[in-house]
């Protein structure tokens, strides 16, 4: 005989689809969610239920958005000369956070990675292209992940831009160690491109 | 201008109510429940709404149930002259994937903690007192954390346990390394308490 309610259980399992949910986090929420008042679940679904309706791709960089055109790209204070090209909307707000960056971005909603079957086709990109042919773009920025696929899908892109377009430039995110960092804790594929990308002191 | 869509937040900030949730986890939380296909969605918030609608507490040991009586409570095959004590749901979940329980529970909901203002009427108290008194219990075993609150609220049930029936084995969960623990990377606290609670090699 189970111990555990099949009701609970099914709870739990689909919470556990979440992203970044492991099985006792699942069950603390599903428990949570279980014991909220009924105004208090009923907002959680409200909320929910309003910005499914409501939130769209913004046709310009496919950002997160309600509006007609993100209010990114319709921020008349950007610099639209500059593109930052990120791979999930979740990176973009991660770079909005630290209020370092003026221009534009493009998200392009995946990677290109051949191991996992994510052709070019699947991703933004022939988006980014018109969008770099039609305007005049100054810098794009590649800021998709310091990691195998992200590389590829960066290297690839840089390509795609060169054959096009000459007189633009084409950067991408340093990487190193993250400050404050032990360096004799780091992780060694960290560290060996730290040393790698070393830059002139200046 | 806030770069960030106000719909999306308010998804993220009712997401970061939950517990164990970061505002990163509950960003991708977000993203992710907005990426779902309909059906997706439906299946989970029909399941939501079913738990609730549907679920309740045991009233004898206050497990969650959809069963008028709880499948444990209610499991012929279960020692009924043992009652392990939890804080808890998610701890009675837990000690049951053990497997190496045989008794029933009691689910208090809470513990007594009077730094933040939680006293033992705030718990199922009443009610574990009222089964001890009513049925015939030879062992409780107090498994309430083992922390400053959770010690207390065992050693709380101990002494009020023993002012009304006097025969009964009263237990509290033993507090020690964890299995396959480095003695050197062990906390201190963790360590000291092994010591102190040594026993007899046999």
């Amino acid at each position: 005989m189970e111990s555990i309610n099949s009701k609970l259980k099914s709870l739990i399992e689909e919470i556990e689809k979440l992203p970044s949910i492991g099985p006792k986090t699942a069950e603390r929420i599903a428990l949570y969610l279980l014991s909220l008042e009924e105004q208090e679940i009923k907002k959680f679904l409200d909320t929910l239920t309003d910005a499914r309706a409501n939130l769209h791709l913004c046709p310009i960089c496919f950002n997160i958005t309600d509006k007609e055109i993100c209010e990114i790209c319709s921020d008349e204070s950007r610099d639209r000369s500059s593109i930052c090209v990120v791979e999930e909307v979740n990176d973009l707000l991660a770079i909005e956070k630290t209020g370092s960056y003026k221009g534009v971005y493009h998200v392009l909603h995946g990677d290109i990675d051949p191991i996992n079957h994510k052709g070019p086709d699947q991703i933004k990109l022939k988006e980014l292209l018109d969008r770099i042919k039609n305007s005049h773009i100054k810098e794009v920025i590649l800021a998709t992940n310091p990691d195998f696929s992200g590389d590829m899908t960066a290297t690839y892109i840089a390509k795609l831009i060169n054959s096009i377009k000459m007189d633009i430039r084409i950067t991408r995110i340093a990487v190193g160690l993250p400050k404050e960092a032990e360096i004799g804790l780091a992780d060694t594929l960290t560290l060996s491109m730290a040393i790698k990308e070393r830059k002139e002191y200046k």
